[in-house]
């Protein structure tokens, strides 16, 4: 079948390129409804010019408060022109556009799974200066020397510079673990598997693209990615896995 | 009918008592149920041992880490012996044991619903220098005293020196208002008045509840109310009107 969508996201040095965060949503979005795409991959400094040369719009300002910021994941929709970007609106036009395809946003669930993405998303940052340095050192040269210059900008100092002791590490994971405490809190809250219990939803791709995201930026062997595997029993692999089952991924 | 229900909640000075956040909370869900109830008004300073009384678990520690926290709302459940404390809690408890009765987390939608009760709480603290001055003057002497002395060991001053100027009401008001410029985001993604489109659930409760709150704690002519009254168009005003009418609740 040919693809019917332009999927762009950003690549990193691993065999797969896949790692980004909220790629990793749309991805998921994608192969749960069967949608076929093809990916372009676009490294960070080229972003703008594919957003632009494809239609897509930017997500919101730069820090500067006046330049456009165009981001992946963006997709194309060649059967009806449509050209979108972000991973929740990307989800909700796919679910009102093809109402055919099994939901991401369940049940009149829309207004919630805003919520949740965008609540989830602000609670990651106590994690970031475990997860950038180790995200800069698995991107291509041109996207991590973008990463490196715009997180360290946004730091207001280098990325190694961040985690500087092996107790300034299991302090900011012990600040981590915490945003995976309430959510083991919430998940113990359903009848099943997932957020919505029996019913997997977009929510549940927010929280398996975080495992997705951190394991590519620490790797399997590193200490930080054996301490997460064990947390809340295991939790959040299994549950990573029972994502990728359900949308037909693998690895 | 005779209620099967004792609901502790915190008076205030207003004819009809009603004011607290949390306790509205629970107040919408046995109306919309349609469970009657009847209400126990307990002062601050009395809620320890009106719990210890009836049986009802402390909801957490005291910032002390070691002390028991005794909270409204509680209810307990006539029928059944149940004591429970807490809105969300409570929720689920009437969803689960009154399965006839309207669900307040409809469609499989507890886990978000948990998570939206939570983070949306977190949010609401840039409102508090704003709020907790007014609730101090509308409650008993008995609360009143314990929740000025309480805040005021919290907030680390005197209550009536978290605003000091018209500039900075202005400017703490301009953040209370980023919380609700979310929610609109959120609302504005359904087809309907709720969270969840049509369908009104605890998350409406919640917001609804907020609304009650900052009208009792600060009184319908104050100038803090007429301009929240008027954002987003008045929409949280009317949203608030539309729970009411749903729960059967006036005023």
């Amino acid at each position: 079948m040919a693809s019917a969508f332009i999927f762009f996201d950003i690549p990193c040095k691993k065999s797969d390129k896949r790692w980004s965060l909220n790629t990793w949503k749309t991805r998921y979005t994608l192969h749960y409804k069967g949608l076929s795409y093809e990916t372009q991959w676009v490294e960070y400094p080229h972003i703008e010019e594919a957003c632009k040369k494809n239609g897509i719009p930017p997500l919101r300002k730069k820090p500067d408060g006046v330049s456009p910021h165009y981001t992946c994941p963006s997709l194309v929709d060649k059967s009806t022109g449509a050209a979108l970007t972000d991973s929740v609106q990307i989800a909700q036009y796919l679910d009102k556009t093809y109402p055919h395809t099994p939901r991401v946003f369940p049940n009149d669930s829309d207004g919630l799974q805003f919520a949740f993405a965008e609540l989830h998303d602000q609670r990651l940052a106590p994690g970031w200066p475990l997860i950038f340095p180790a995200v800069a050192k698995i991107l291509n040269p041109p996207s991590a020397e973008y990463f490196y210059r715009t997180r360290t900008q946004a730091f207001g100092k280098p990325l190694e510079e961040l985690i500087k002791s092996e107790e300034e590490r299991v302090e900011t994971m012990k600040k981590f673990k915490g945003l995976w405490d309430a959510l083991e809190a919430w998940y113990s809250k359903t009848d099943g598997p997932f957020l919505m219990g029996e019913v997997i939803s977009f929510a549940d791709f927010v929280v398996a693209s975080d495992v997705k995201f951190v394991l590519a930026a620490w790797g399997e062997g590193s200490v930080n990615w054996r301490e997460f595997a064990t947390w809340h029993g295991g939790k959040w692999v299994r549950l990573t896995e029972e994502v990728d089952k359900a949308c037909g991924i693998s690895g």
